[in-house]
């Protein structure tokens, strides 16, 4: 138990994969007879991350694989019985574990497919169902789509700033564990990468893998060129050769003549790698230096430590660099390691089975959450182009013509050919109704929704909620607020 | 495969969690027949995460079991059979395949255990044996040694911050991926937290998991005050209410409503959780209320974004919080999302079978590896106190005597009534040799590590190289300057 084999880990069921006060709540509202109550949960982020105008939705797969087989296996029932409390009695009825042993995912689950351009508040996931199911399921979707997200989008701006140039994710050996490095791996795809070193990645997602030799290659010889050389004959068929393991440019002039011998045996060089130094001036000297060899065709690879930052500035200055590789700044979101999605109640029936509408009240108005059955209707222009999104309550009658913007409480009138709704069936009573596209189907359609999306000015992008839904949250907030202040002021 | 279930994920081996340049490395050593040829590799971080001055050493029990099991199955040989050259032709030779098919884990590895104090440049793994075997575990070590020590050295951040308090980890809904959560959440525990909010973790590693209520809960319910007499009927003996739904004040005072009426039940409130506002204000508050009721023994629990500056910050400004939530910041280590380990060749025998020192240059001197077979040897005062940490070759006749320090390439003496070297034998000719301690034993040499080294001034504590081996170091350098100047000013 104490060092299980990180390939065991998950042939356990994930049952328990979740916080410990779902487990709690979980009790409460059996001990109470209120689990079966039906409850709306959605699962949304409240900023765009990287201080960006959008973010890619990824982790649906994953969620649905999890959600598919969600279960408490006899082996979790066990480990259940065996917590205890403050007083050192158990911690859970025999009879509620036996429930949770019997119990049989039952909830509706709507949700924006993996790819889609989306913006703060929109309900990427949306479960509807028994409480007791709906709240036990929170933490692992929060963490299946909350880092899934984060990355597709870090890959998505990073891809944009290479400018149709190739992006490659290297980032394994930096990744926050094992997962962390597959789903890196496949949001990074998902994104719009074109390839990753991840073996693993390849065999399970089928995303392109790419890769030739370290610094370790060469300072496993005596000379750079005997080491390009034997690799050379190892791999014609796969050569970029890594040239700054001692000085970059003797580097390209070793890579150069491995090249022009690789010619006469048939085959082409790929290109080169630069992995250090300064890769303006270093690609400009490599390009030269290939271009005046005859190796018009050499690519030019980078990598050390590259973002959307560093690669729109070295695009800017000009560095002849044709594929870039990104590592741990890719893999780990590391100038925002968290996308922070949350999981708000958002309707709960009564003991009388009618909904009563819920909102998170805050005194930050980011955090107030939004209330009903939600869904995110995307108006669309007569040449296709979205030109607004309005998040409306499925159990009113609509017009999505009229809403009340997100970020300045305006009036929007959106005038709209067509319109499409974001969220989708997944589970119908547990069932999976949905069918998973593949990573490439994915994959394509990001790149296309990021294609629509560079034509439109997002900052000024419409954002609301219908008129109607806008009118029972203030509402709510309303009774809210009154509540609460006369509590405050109340004498006890 | 577009889809696979997380859970099966792992059920295949990990044979090809590695990066793909590994494999054509392995198959370039093994075409030029060098594959055979020892060599020594080790891995290490070259700068104390968070601008701190240690690290604590985790990971290790993951890599073991990893590496215990390492091989490739006939699904990854089918798989990369399947991987393309250039020009369409297969990547890899099939007798090469079958040569990874075949071949059995025969490395001889060391590493410090983990829960130790380590610094920079300290090979936390060794690794000697032969180049295709050391070379294709590079990845996957770096990936669990990489993450694993970066969150167990911000857990004991933490913890040192908390002075004595107890923290809690509850961090898997923000972490990256499920296994980005279950190893921080054994990495947090190895720092020195008390407990996780993942059950999953809980099972499988057995650290003591926590969790009462969400806000959820209150939401579900018409008033505060029902939530929490449902929520206490339920689970009297695991009593935490949240209290920041609607108004903090006015949610303290419902808990002590239901605290007293526990107690004429026989029962103990475990305490309240305040998660937003002035936490200091918010907890003198809650303290004042809850002892004026006669709730003395009732903790206060924290949470919110809460990191070692926020914590430190509150413990002086005075706030008598009693257990720190630590979520997000603690487990993808939010300030600094990866460690930058790196794995380095340091030695490799010639085709005579003669080792060969390497190093890799650079100009940055931090990125200048150190060459040999490395132990770390940690002199001891009579008091039992570190005095130092030096790096020797096992190869060499060593006297830890006489040292050049890391920082200043001055001289050290030390004079130690003791000493200890840092890393032990874990395999042995790719057998383990090693008895992996339990998790709780690891959290035990952690926690004493960390007093120990409390005692002591860190940024002066001398860390150094071996005489003669930096002598041999010097040397190393010298000839590849000599070499690269020389090819650089060279007129082709």
């Amino acid at each position: 138990m104490q060092t299980a084999h990180i390939s065991k880990l998950y042939r356990s069921s994930l049952g328990l994969l979740t916080d410990l006060y779902q487990l709690t709540m979980a009790y409460g509202y059996w001990k109470a007879n209120m689990h079966e109550r039906e409850a709306v949960f959605h699962l949304f982020y409240r900023k765009n991350p990287f201080e960006g105008n959008f973010a890619v939705s990824a982790g649906l797969a994953l969620a649905v694989d999890y959600l598919k087989e969600l279960a408490f296996s006899p082996a979790d029932i066990v480990y259940l019985s065996t917590l205890k409390g403050s007083n050192g009695e158990a911690l859970f009825d025999e009879d509620f574990l036996s429930y949770l042993e019997n119990m049989s995912f039952s909830c509706d689950i709507d949700a924006i497919p993996e790819g889609t351009i989306v913006f703060p508040h929109q309900p990427l996931v949306r479960v509807k169902g028994p409480i007791i199911q709906a709240q036990l399921i929170e933490t692992a979707l929060l963490n299946m789509l909350n880092f899934s997200t984060l990355v597709a989008t870090k890959a998505a701006r990073i891809v944009q700033a290479a400018e149709g140039d190739s992006v490659l994710e290297f980032g394994l050996r930096r990744a926050q564990g094992v997962d962390g490095g597959l789903t890196a791996s496949r949001s990074s795809y998902i994104g719009g990468c074109t390839g990753t070193s991840n073996v693993l990645a390849g065999q399970l997602f089928g995303i392109p893998v790419k890769g030739t030799h370290a610094h370790s290659w060469v300072m496993g010889f005596e000379e750079e060129l005997d080491a390009f050389e034997t690799y050379a004959k190892a791999m014609p068929h796969n050569c970029i050769l890594l040239v700054d393991t001692y000085d970059t440019i003797e580097g390209v002039r070793n890579a150069i003549e491995v090249g022009l011998a690789l010619k006469t045996r048939g085959y082409e060089m790929i290109g080169v790698r630069l992995d250090s130094g300064d890769l303006k001036n270093l690609s400009i000297a490599a390009r030269r230096l290939l271009d005046e060899a005859g190796l018009t065709q050499a690519l030019i690879v980078a990598s050390n430590d590259l973002d959307e930052y560093k690669i729109s500035a070295l695009k800017r200055a000009g560095a002849p660099i044709d594929v870039w590789g990104v590592g741990t700044r890719l893999v780990t979101a590391s100038d925002q390691a968290a996308l922070g999605g949350v999981y708000k109640l958002a309707a709960i029936q009564d003991e009388n089975g009618q909904w009563q509408y819920k909102i998170k009240q805050s005194e930050d108005a980011i955090k107030i959450s939004n209330p009903g059955l939600l869904q995110v209707v995307r108006a669309i222009d007569q040449d296709g182009f979205p030109i607004g999104d309005c998040m409306i309550d499925e159990w009113l009658e609509n017009s999505v013509h009229e809403m009340i913007s997100l970020s300045n409480q305006e009036e929007i009138i959106l005038t709209a050919n067509n319109s499409k709704k974001l969220l989708v069936p997944i589970f119908r009573n547990g069932n999976l109704v949905y069918n998973l596209p593949t990573l490439d189907a994915i994959r394509a359609h990001s790149l296309s929704q990021q294609a629509l999306f560079a034509m439109i000015d997002l900052p000024k992008y419409p954002q609301g909620l219908e008129l109607s839904l806008y009118q029972i949250k203030q509402q709510l907030l309303n009774d809210i607020n009154l509540r609460t202040n006369g509590m405050v002021s109340s004498p006890n």
